[in-house]
């Protein structure tokens, strides 16, 4: 039997690479979609791939009056997906979440109410396996070789530095190791900054060059030894199979999980 | 209070940098070494530390009789392995076999001897504990980037190609994912070989320069993304963390456990 | 002065960026373009730049009668090239050809027109200017650090390996190198294609994934070191920057060059 | 016919290596070595090797008194280096000189006495032969590609950061490429430092861990592209190929060369 899925913000660049991963899994069914902006237009005409024969909704309070549907993804901006949440506690619709921006009460109490209602949801702050396999392998390595240092590299047009997935696996890597003040203790910087940013005793390197699209590097030394792990992102389309597991880990849930890392199998 | 350690094969290569790792960490105590071609002689002498007042013992018999001990280190040849395993039981000392050769026969009967005393003992075929966790990891990771390619590369005065490691690293992934035929259908090698040796629906490439010690790389890639697990040796002080990890945990063990990726905390 | 610039094949994937191109830099400046299945459309509305008020024309013949031009950027099929450039010849425009397909003997008789004419003519198979510096470099280093391997890594979607760019390094390498018969003499394939294809005394090896664009590793190994060049292209903006130094360069020849290594101040 | 080396320092790490090198290759022919402090012993026998029948001499005056040889190596300490040179310079022996610590008048004094001589001379700050072709080849590739950073990586246990080889290569970049403020002009350091050590417009990265010993890689971005060249280098053999090089290269100069990348053939 098939997935029954409505996607909401799905005019955007992610949710049309939802719309997309849809067309192509076997057992997913787009059964709405909503986009204020296109509110009634096809949404594969919208896409461009041709016709879907579903039009978009302007609300997703509208499509889940009128569309009997297992999943909500939802691509919406942080200011919506409370509500869009409660929308689909009362509607009985899993929500897939992946816009971030949820305080931490605001969390708190959706994991109440759908734990009541023992109805699976997901927010998931980021989609990319590949990126957060990185930083949960790093989180275990650190505990067993704990000199460490992140190499982050992005195209030129980044504004900040270091990148958020590179503050976001530091805290990992801090939280998992005793810490340690890597380094010579009479280390000097001829030129400063050389030795990148500090962090928790460890260090955080950012390259910014054309040509680069979003890249990390989380390196552990020890004697005679070096662990790499690295991850490489290209494009939207690298967000799929996370959507894609997150859709099948929340039809088997009966409470709110945060976060992509809480539903792999590790 | 220290854990008292006895090390058999004390005088080869892997024995000199256990007996090192053992006057570098407080809380480890050298109280006997075995060595039949240094019989006699004082340990840190032979391997050029300056005396530690402890001699070389002929045999592990000899030297399980005259010394109290917590834990005996094995670098000696697979043949007497079994002989001093059972030496260990019968004095209640915790073995770390650094050593392959058991037949799985060997193994099944000590893990049953070790249980019935509740003795703690480990056998470790591998201590590097970077090339574990790259193992490791390889195999988590292949259950949601299921598109694998391994390349190893090592000097060139290794004669065996693909390398131990990354034939063990392809046994892993090929029992974590689902087999995959990769690469395209019609794909063609100009020139044979090109695409590496075949296993399991993916592909290992061995390149061997002077220059290189021993590193492997998995290579992950799913739409938009690449996630690379890398490991460089150097040399064989990368194998102590391992024995430092090993010789603590069989203190906790009251069995007998084979691999040090069961003893690491996943 | 600007330099007047006429695109043949300006509707195809490499002509609409050639148009981009000569939109950016200052003092480039599109005086024709050609396009058969095209012809009188405005270019900018075929390509979605915005209006440029130059249309396409039906043919080369057509667009060097009607136009002043200093250079001809050739984007079209290998069966035209050659008259085009006799075309570009007559009418003293100088030609950079993009496309291959050449036999030796019309360079020949080519490279005998347009030096009795005096005139400047460029035929660059290859534009990817980090690719060729790759080239050129590891023809140099393979002189100093003769022993070598390549691996080259692409989209699972290639059909033929090892990639043409790998070919083309691998002869240039054998012809700096003297031939060195590499790895040690008893090696031994447990898995056959381990090693790679062999070529010349060295080894090529081709990964394919999902997630690769079109990658190159060449590895010079020596006692205790290692030199690595590498090159990554992502698309076809990375031909740009060759495109633009074609141009430059072509304005000061007065014979035909084969080859952006030819051009490049090694 | 042998090429007659002296050895000056022989008894020094890089010394050794050198006995060890000229042992090696058929055509050179070790006739003199200097070291006060074994004055009189073997040679082999102090490095290890077995007796070589050549005795330590005082100094590099003596034995040019009673050994007749064509090129001296010299790799004593940088105050004697002017007189040794002096002294070749009447013996007419050829030095290659491998300390630095000349001023440029004595190098200018240096030049002239030599070529009034006509008489060959090295000094060669950097033996390692795959560094200086990665110095050369980054300048080259930042006349094309002038977007770059470098990441430089040693043990922890170095002091200085950024190392001499990096800040070598960026004066190198910064001379061959016109100056690019790379970058986004809007670019936040959310933590000090990440984005490096600021040199000439672009960004010198240093990474300190156990297990790495000296590495370096030099990035070049372009849109869509990436061109990456990198040096690892294990240990001190890494500069053997480079002092063979300047042993026949020294042979057929007339004159006194400074640096290795003079004496290759690019």
């Amino acid at each position: 039997m098939s997935i029954r899925i409505i996607i909401a913000g799905a005019s955007g660049k992610m949710g049309q690479e939802a719309v997309k991963l849809i067309q192509r899994v076997a057992d997913f069914q787009l059964v709405g979609a909503v986009s204020r902006s296109e509110e009634g237009k096809d949404v594969g005409e919208v896409i461009g791939i041709g016709s879907l024969g579903i039009s978009f909704h302007r609300s997703v309070a509208t499509v889940l009056d009128e569309v009997e549907a297992d999943v909500l993804i939802d691509f919406t901006s942080p200011e919506c997906v409370k509500d869009h949440m409660e929308l689909c506690l009362h509607a009985g619709v899993r929500p897939v979440v992946g816009t971030t921006g949820l305080s931490e009460e605001e969390i708190d109490q959706l994991q109440k109410d759908f734990a009541q209602k023992k109805l699976g949801a997901l927010i998931i702050p980021n989609f990319a396996i590949g990126a957060v396999l990185m930083m949960v392998f790093a989180a275990k390595a650190a505990k067993y070789l704990p000199h460490v240092e992140i190499i982050e590299s992005h195209h030129d047009n980044k504004l900040d530095a270091p990148s958020g997935t590179s503050l976001k696996t530091a805290e990992l890597i801090a939280e998992a190791r005793k810490e340690v003040k890597q380094g010579h203790p009479s280390e000097q910087e001829v030129w400063e900054g050389a030795r990148g940013a500090y962090y928790s005793g460890f260090r955080i390197h950012s390259v910014r060059l054309p040509g680069l699209v979003a890249h990390q590097e989380v390196l552990f030394g020890g004697d005679g030894q070096l662990l790499t792990i690295r991850h490489d992102s290209l494009n939207r389309e690298s967000f799929m199979p996370g959507v894609d597991l997150s859709v099948r880990k929340v039809m088997n849930l009966d409470h709110l999980v945060y976060g992509l890392e809480e539903i792999l199998d590790m």
